[in-house]
């Protein structure tokens, strides 16, 4: 089995690299190539049981999508995009990264035709929903995103859907949960506090906490996630159906509820590292994000995602704190 | 004003313009100039108080659509599209027509900038959505096109929104219903028969209905089409929010019920010319297709369509016919 990684050198993206070295197979398939792709070159994850290729390349440009897929991969995991806040700022290359790369892609795999028909996984995001919201999020909700980057992964969405049932190829779209813990630096992403305030104290380190207590969010951990891409890319397409996106199950939780989950963890020395300076600015912009999906569809499918933030917490300690708590 | 229509040699495009020749003005202003244009020559409307000009031209190629805009128009209606069956046939000229066209348009108006702030009318349609339905699809239900034209005007839907939200310019998109009673020749659209069994008796000749009489759809008529145009060229946008695609309202009425009113209208001698002549292929298709809309948003916005069947048939009579029942 061959498999292509587009956004290899992401966090998401090295974590799923990581994993399937260390899995070795998909679906019960011995994995026999990986290519990793990514706008910076990637790094192979240590020890692969495969060989691994690692390019760095815009595959937006015209023929750079047909250079990836030309080896026939038979998953083509796509979670390459420009984040949020630059396709915010930047119209014409959110535009270009976000819908033209992912139209070259799959027209890339359309024009191959042959019976050539691989699985591919495109990473979408809950920013395909828009304000206002219902109290919990269906699974028949309309898509209004409210950013150009949320547009661009509908549009996507869109796409795929369209592409799969005329055969082309056969994907599965998957809204991902905001991520938490994420490792690394703290960054100024709007939804960065949800993770810094876990993050930073249990490193020993203060963390600002910018809004009120009792706003609620969406969350699954890196790990959760990358269970998400590997069940999207083995389960069976029959069993989806024509309607090939789906809302990933993640867990809601007020910001209250995740420090009292730290103060269970961590307890009181690490909670007193979170300082309260409420930011208007992130208040309003958080103020529009959903807060609580059903997301029925998936969990029927076998998507998996934690059921409490301490399993969050507890999984960020193993997986990236050698299970030390500072 | 200046106006531009794009798809004006098509059936609603040409009854817009002879409209708006009638009224002269569009929300209260003098209409000064109208640019038609299509992909074939369309022809100006008779006595038109104001000046036209008449261009065809493919605005899907490069350079196209900013030829159409350089002048400023005030108010942009974009009804250009390849048909359903068409997209359908052929996958990369419906994606080029009808998601790049529409692309470069927008985009055409946006690089102008400058305070340039346009009314952009765009003509989604109820291909948005996709079996399977609930009774009455609401104005928040997802939208899963079931075929490449639905997919390529959900993407126009989003696109619209997005440059809108980013004050590129002021759109509002509205989903037509099916146009029925359509004036002209019987066309092999699976549709065609929900006009053919009116159009066709009321005219002296037989026409052949494919499917039962309890199949229940969606229609306005072409003048109704035309007051949805005009009613989204003139509307407040503050009032309409950051919603922009609106699903227009309707009348749900079943073939059964159809042809009670065309029996009330012309008679027994008229609904004795439809032929009985159920085609599988046609049944299948109509399974697909949503039978009723709850359009609140747009009746609250003060759009309007018929309320009964006879109506619809009524305007027919008078638009088409002269007043004469054959």
């Amino acid at each position: 089995m061959k498999i292509l990684i587009l956004g290899a050198a992401g966090m998401v993206g090295r974590k799923l690299a990581e994993r399937l070295a260390k899995d070795g197979r998909l679906g019960g398939i011995p994995i026999a190539r990986a290519i990793l792709h990514d706008i910076v070159m990637p790094v192979a994850p240590a020890g692969a049981p495969f060989s691994c290729e690692c390019l760095a390349s815009d595959f937006s440009l015209q023929g750079g999508a047909e250079k990836l897929v030309s080896s026939r991969p038979d998953v083509i995991f796509h979670l390459a995009a420009i984040v949020s806040g630059e396709a915010e700022a930047d119209f014409e290359k959110g535009y270009r990264i976000n819908l033209d790369g992912t139209r070259h892609l799959f027209d890339a795999v359309r024009r191959i035709g042959d019976g050539y028909n691989p699985r591919v996984v495109f990473t979408s995001s809950i920013a395909v929903f828009g304000a206002p919201f219902p109290e919990a999020i269906g699974d028949e909700f309309f898509n209004t995103p409210l950013t150009s980057y949320g547009t661009q992964k509908t549009i996507g969405e869109l796409l795929l859907a369209d592409y799969t049932r005329k055969g082309f190829f056969d994907g599965i779209g998957i809204r991902l949960p905001t991520i938490c813990v994420r490792p690394g630096l703290p960054n100024k992403a709007a939804s960065g506090f949800f993770s810094n305030i876990c993050r930073e104290p249990l490193a020993g380190k203060e963390a600002v906490l910018p809004v009120s207590e009792d706003v609620m969010h969406w969350h699954a951990s890196p790990r959760a996630a990358v269970g998400f891409l590997i069940h999207a890319a083995t389960i069976d397409g029959a069993k989806v159906g024509p309607r090939r996106n789906l809302t990933m199950p993640g867990l809601a939780c007020t910001v209250g509820e995740q420090i009292e989950a730290l103060r269970r963890i961590g307890g009181e020395k690490v909670v007193a590292r979170i300082r309260r300076e409420r930011d208007p600015i992130i208040e309003k912009i958080v103020a529009g994000w959903p807060r609580r999906f059903e997301a029925k569809r998936a969990v029927a499918l076998g998507f998996k995602a934690e059921k409490t933030f301490d399993d969050i917490l507890k999984v960020h300690i193993e997986d990236e704190l050698g299970g030390v708590v500072s």
